[in-house]
């Protein structure tokens, strides 16, 4: 009898799961999370908001408005595409980056995440190349590996994606036989590199994706919350008009200007391809949820939203500058880092040697965590790197967590110098995403 | 350059797409749906619960309460997982129907519809065979067809599934030399055929299924919602427990029982399954809204939801009633229909020569609308068939639709009568579900 084999192995379905699931592995990162968590810890892994800075007592008063007014709509059923009031609402946001889109070609989703799946999903096949930043936001590079995509990885500097770099990566891939479907990109704030990609790229990036029959997916998160003046217009924002929009699919989110707890994210895109995702989107939850579409229209219409972003900017700055006056005082030398304009990570460099993955544990032990650098590749690289947030702890919590972390990298420097290069660990990424590294 | 070629056809992403995008097409239904939600319409087709008796103000008062006491945490990321408090009250729930299962088995989805796309995502590669009942639930159908499944009906009568036809279908799909990954059933209450899976032939269904080797995949949106005394015990609470374990996955979902707005489901599934559900959870969402999840948990914890479902019976079984009831006075000689003893609806043949989806405008004509039969198959069967109801309309209101629907099928059998048979128009099937046709 099936599965009941007294010899049977730990997971009696092996044989039976779909392909693609061998491609879906349980971080290693994931069991140190547990002890990541424990109140000694600071935790410089997560991306989570300081949800705690919102104005509560407003949110809730306006949910139990939400309620009494129109509770049996926020309860129900709803659009397959979204609300079309949050779907205004959202136009008018990405026209703060300059873009300029219509309604109805908008898509709302279950979060940034769910969009990243449904574009995945419509778009590739097993097999096929995604163009990549390197590193690259692990949530993303977990989806593409659900789908048996092939992540390509292109090279950034402190201007972001490297044009040329980009150039020759599509020409290596076509000259491998093999088919590219879009380029993914974080242009503001990067999720974990830190850097944006500056304005003179962004009209170039588009350029080479559209010679080459590339579409790009822009991944926007963080775009509002720069520290040092307006948002740069999106890269969804240049050329002329109709013509970008056909080769952009952008990509926005309220879980770092709002609430990631609602799950509202969205997709601009390309008015044919919006059609295949809502379909999409109905095989895949039905419709997003209705309540947490309307608690959005309603916050962005009766709350100070663009003072409350202000808010969260000066927070984040106050513990950027933290961190980055911490890093400098502390950490050895050879140690390099990222230095953002915005959003919420540093990309940190250890000395040579060094191995952020092998680390780890001592870094917990020592009473402060981060994600190793690997987790945001898929081809091994990253292995002295690792990310560092600090988007949730307060500044003192910041300094004493680096304070920690110089600690750690000083002893293995230390044990460096005595006993040579660590005996070779093998360092596995992450190939799945998890809340703790949004 | 790609895309922007002067002769381009109207999707210019066609030959870009993913092979499994080709199907997901656009229902007919859809157009009409447009149409459908028109006051002047009684609509039948829509299978929304009547959110209406809910006790919204109460649901208000609790939100605002969570954001004021745990706010922080309401908006901010989840478990990948699900919130462990509402896991466990999850398994309270199905210990109603008899199921005993561990919280750490619990997957918390966005809705029912979010655990079909997950189960069919780690086990089915295309050209997988999926068992499921003729007729099956659109949403599924929709799924199964986005992971290019394909679908073997198995036949149903006023008992539900036919263990017979089911060893038999199984037989047929492996002398083919295919391979069935799962049995898809829903024993209570099913829609769209509004029958139940006999107590008698639980333990059968699942013996057959074990002894082929195939998984049961059991999705209990209803089963709470019986009319006529306790619940059946579920096909997962059958046999020698740890061993039935091994062989069901069990959805469950809060969309009928309180809200659908929220968006929050579930699966149990055998331990080993549950690590890969949580891994394709994180790909495609990161996590399920924390929000809602804690409403459904201060729900639970604060509120009479059992009193709440009681009222929800009482309310579907006037409107049942009054459904049946109408049926039996207007509708013409050779129209049958099933006898729900709970859920929301009636599945209905007309009388031979006629055809549900050919004759849906000219039901919209005359201001009532239901679902075609067809949309509920894979291949092509149902063209008698339609789905009514009665969830949502007051009583009244579905008698004056099933007035309405008599009238249109008695002019359709005059045309008949006078005519013969109408011209053969090819009528196809839905295969991508909406909000509409949950």
């Amino acid at each position: 009898m099936a599965g009941v084999s007294p010899t049977r192995t730990f997971d009696a379905f092996t044989g039976r799961y779909a392909q693609r699931t061998a491609g879906m592995t349980a971080s290693e990162i994931r069991a140190l999370f547990a002890v990541a968590s424990r109140p000694e810890v600071v935790s410089l892994a997560g991306g989570m908001p300081y949800t705690t800075a919102l104005p509560l007592d407003a949110v809730g008063k306006l949910m139990s408005d939400l309620l009494a007014t129109r509770g049996a709509s926020a309860l129900q059923y709803g659009s397959g595409q979204g609300d079309p009031a949050l779907r205004e609402q959202i136009c008018e946001i990405m026209a703060l980056e300059g873009v300029v889109g219509s309604p109805d070609d908008v898509v709302v989703t279950v979060g940034s995440q769910h969009a990243l799946d449904l574009v995945t999903r419509i778009f590739v096949d097993p097999g096929d190349v995604v163009l990549a930043e390197a590193p690259s936001y692990v949530g993303a590079l977990g989806t593409f590996a659900a789908y048996q995509a092939e992540v390509v990885h292109v090279a950034m500097d402190a201007d972001g994606l490297v044009p040329e770099a980009l150039r020759e990566a599509i020409a290596a891939v076509a000259a491998s036989g093999r088919r590219a479907k879009f380029l993914y990109t974080i242009p503001n704030f990067h999720n974990p590199a830190g850097t944006s990609l500056s304005d003179a790229r962004r009209g170039e990036v588009l350029e080479i994706c559209r010679q080459a029959g590339l579409l790009v997916l822009e991944d926007n998160p963080y775009g509002l919350l720069g520290f040092d003046g307006p948002p740069t217009p999106a890269i969804r924002a240049r050329g002329n008009g109709a013509d970008t929009a056909e080769h952009v699919l952008y990509l926005g989110s309220f879980s770092k200007t709002f609430a990631p707890g609602l799950r509202v994210g969205w997709v601009l895109a390309p008015h044919a391809v919006r059609e295949k995702l809502v379909l999409a989107a109905e095989a895949s939850v039905l419709c997003p949820p209705a309540l947490n579409q309307m608690v959005v229209v309603d916050y962005l219409s009766t709350q100070d939203w663009q003072g409350q972003i202000e808010v969260f900017k000066d927070l984040y700055r106050d513990r950027r500058d933290a961190m980055l006056d911490a890093l400098a005082t502390l950490m050895p030398a050879g140690t390099t880092w990222t230095r953002p304009t915005g959003g919420f990570y540093v990309w940190t460099t250890l000395p040579d040697g060094l191995d952020a993955k092998i680390m780890q544990p001592r870094a917990i032990t020592a009473r402060v965590a981060y994600v190793p650098g690997i987790g945001f590749y898929s081809d091994g690289q990253g292995k002295r790197d690792l990310r560092l947030s600090y988007c949730f702890p307060e500044p003192e919590r910041i300094r004493e967590g680096v304070r920690r972390l110089a600690g750690v990298v000083e002893a293995e420097l230390e044990l460096l110098a005595t006993f040579g290069p660590t005996l070779a660990q093998r360092s596995v990424g992450s190939t799945t995403p998890s809340p703790d590294l949004a």
